[in-house]
């Protein structure tokens, strides 16, 4: 048998047929704000760009600088800034009217411009014979947080986007002590829409992640701020995916029991505030549907009422060009197994 | 540490800024014809669903039945039959000739609807304000040719998308007697396009490729089908893939040295007719991106030119939306050892 390739156990299987097709290893934690880990699956310690999954801790400087007051900011606009959109019309419209406030337009965003993630806004523009703009990305609401908290500091919007930036080390700043970690520039990347992304543990983001929906072991003010952006994001889910995402889906079926955000190369994270609980989890190769079986599974798990909610993302049947059912995306063994004893009650305790 | 989660090795990894942030896991083989193992990287034997990478393989019986003689078939038309193409206005016209030629028209297609691969393509359907046919498939050209060969042997052609069909039961067993092995029923599947799939370990389907393009161990008649076939995908590599795509740069760039097809979920298999070598390779997750990377590090190794004519391919430069370069996708230590040895003369002795 060759060397091991993963030190990561297989999380989720592809089935066609009576045969395993392909496979996804991965790493999950799940923790209480004290960083107590209830799960921890695979190497939880080594260090994870979580991509836009923590958008929601980078849109707490909007409200921790007073930005979102001051501009008279809407929950939709809340949840936009902690968004991975669809780019459709609603989502657009609430991207400019959250830099109209500032004072600014779609001109300052740094993110650049990508096809809509929604199939529907894409024909659109393509009926219209129109290209993508920046306000199309996927993260133009998080960018437009960033701008008008830029603005309302008196600082200079332009280069907002780099790691020298003041509401990029604000950020930076928050995301290490919400999780307890220290961010360190030997483990930055540039993101996919050109700001900075910490490499954190699985451990460390779901410790964080636990303390951003409960509050606990938070700051007074940052307990509030962070309320008052997840209560955003329970009002509005629409506006923080769109229709037919993942995190949409969990925001109108599970709030406020749990918030959930992907990141891209398979991150996906959420707070559980009633149960004091945050999950982070990163499939090894990248891939999203697996990242997204595993956080239902966890779900399902944790959140009784997440089994029949979550029955179409937990299903994963597959079918082909003509319907006909060929396979099933499914839990691994190993997964089953780890996920088991979160169901009992003895957990909470 | 974990229980090992996969016994194949990382093949590829994805970097950003300093650190791995996603890596992919896989097996390889590359054979002669008598399937004497050159390079056995990860389990070759383990089962794995050619899906589209054996294109080639089932395009066999349209010669070999005569039809391709009897309906006077162009390169291009037996090209697109050993097609996962990308749906443009070339591959539809060439695919409705080839139906056209057998008195048989789009209609009769069973693989089911999709968007074209190429984005053009999806462009121009949108602008028109249509929806794709079964036509825009990208196997539709294996199956007009599957069709035809029914038509030709005065068969039922409606139907011959089902694994009792005669032309399946033909291809079936045309792939065991190239590849060296029994197809088992217990190791079908159904493929995206409706179609039958079965699983074949990499080391047989290595040996399959070495023989399909060098005739070494075939008999006479499909010596000449299969370079003939060959020789059209050679002539006429837009209609094997599409501008852009990887197979039709490999066949522009490296014909008559080396054939490609890639397959779904991470399946790629090659023919290198004048080494007399055959190569087929597995991503553990199915992941196209690390494919297609591995494919080409072997070819690279195999043939000097390649090192120049998929600089591209090799380079993995990973830009974000602004064109910032933010990342690579990298050949693993693992894969760069294997491949090395493949380099020197004393290989094809």
């Amino acid at each position: 048998m060759s060397e091991c390739g993963s030190s990561n156990p297989v999380l989720v299987e592809i089935l066609r047929g009576a045969l395993v097709e392909s496979s996804h290893t991965g790493a999950i934690a799940v923790a209480d704000a004290r960083g107590r880990l209830m799960l921890a699956l695979g190497d939880v310690k080594h260090p994870v760009y979580p991509r836009s999954a923590v958008k929601a801790m980078q849109g707490l400087p909007l409200l921790e600088s007073g930005a979102a007051d001051a501009f008279a900011l809407s929950e939709a606009e809340l949840a936009v800034a902690c968004a991975s959109h669809s780019g459709d019309r609603v989502h657009l419209d609430t991207v400019g009217s959250l830099l109209a406030k500032a004072g600014l337009d779609d001109s300052y965003l740094a993110c650049g411009a990508h096809w809509p993630v929604s199939e529907a806004a894409t024909r659109e523009l393509l009926r219209a014979g129109q290209r993508p703009r920046a306000i199309h990305n996927n993260c133009s609401g998080k960018h437009a947080g960033m701008l008008a908290t830029a603005k309302h500091l008196g600082l200079d919007p332009r280069g907002y986007e780099q790691p020298d930036h003041p509401v990029q080390l604000m950020i930076a700043r928050i995301i290490s002590e919400i999780c307890g970690n220290a961010l360190d520039r030997a483990r930055m990347g540039i993101d996919g829409c050109s700001v900075p992304t910490f490499a954190l543990p699985l451990a460390a983001l779901a410790r964080g992640f636990a303390r951003l929906g409960s509050g606990e072991g938070l700051p007074f003010e940052r307990t509030l701020a962070a309320r008052r952006l997840l209560h955003a994001c329970f009002a509005e889910p629409l506006h923080v995916a769109g229709e037919g995402r993942f995190d949409t889906i969990v925001l109108r079926t599970l709030a406020p029991s749990c918030f959930t955000n992907g990141g891209a190369e398979g991150v996906h994270c959420a707070s559980l505030p009633e149960l004091g609980l945050g999950i982070a989890l990163k499939i090894d190769d990248g891939a999203k549907r697996a990242a997204e079986l595993v956080m239902s599974e966890l779900l399902a798990a944790l959140l009784p009422e997440a089994q029949h909610m979550l029955a179409d993302q937990l299903g994963g049947e597959m079918q082909n060009w003509k319907g006909i059912v060929v396979g099933r995306v499914a839990p691994s063994e190993a997964l089953r197994r780890a996920v088991a004893p979160l169901m009992t009650p003895s957990i909470l305790s």
